[in-house]
């Protein structure tokens, strides 16, 4: 299967130093949508938290299947973590809307690094998509917070 | 870019008319897992959710930008739906683990197809995935619920 853009994420974030998580990013992004997908984004302003499906285009390197989370000191099996250097380099994350404006959606909690090619954008959907009490395994014990 | 399965995923559901997302499904799956990208399930039992990424393999048809939701009798943008006929036809879907055994992920909550070539799996972590108060536009005034 190959993929292809529909648009480009704009960060501040020039390298991979940057926030973790776009839960814990209080800085903002654009997610800009080529002309022939702006259509598409139609009633997307009525939803105040979205999913933005990127590449980690600047991942290189062999991928690991154990790797070292950022958050804790111990190897995790690679699907367990959200490391970039994944077989398939496809990242997600959930950011809120701040505006949507001739084909641009400024959003906050930019964790993904500037130029990001966007694959995909999703409606988040508490009734589907939140669980407050999920159990999250060895980052529950871990020991950097 | 292009991108190659780590896996495939099993469910009873053999054509388009099945559940509509996985947090109303009362179906389990499996997850196959391909004995190269095994290890990298080490630590995954300990979380309760996971997003499964996969493609949606059985989309035929001319991409459209907007589109009548299952759930909705007026037309939307594609990118404000889940939609599976998508620029990029990747699926997303948070399912519940019931048990991981030699490359295998059992979960309840399956709404893809039988055979969905399986694209990644990331740990679901509340902290970070879960807005219980997001607004969701279209969805909340919609007709059929």
């Amino acid at each position: 299967m190959d993929i292809h853009p529909i648009g480009v994420i704009h960060t501040p974030l020039l390298n991979k130093e940057g926030p973790i998580q776009s839960a814990r990013s209080l800085l903002s992004g654009t997610a800009e949508i080529f002309p022939q997908f702006t259509d598409a984004l139609t009633g997307l302003d009525g939803f105040s938290h979205i999913f933005l499906l990127y590449t980690f285009h600047q991942v290189t390197g062999k991928v690991k299947m154990m790797v070292k989370p950022f958050l804790d000191d111990k190897l995790q099996g690679l699907f367990s973590t959200r490391s970039p250097n994944r077989p398939n380099p496809i990242g997600l994350s959930i950011v809120k809307v701040l505006d949507i404006d001739e084909g641009k959606i400024v959003f906050l909690g930019a964790d993904m690094l500037n130029g990001s090619p966007l694959l995909d954008i999703k409606p988040y959907i508490p009734d589907f998509d939140c669980f407050p009490s999920a159990r999250c395994g060895w980052f529950e014990c871990r020991k950097i917070k």
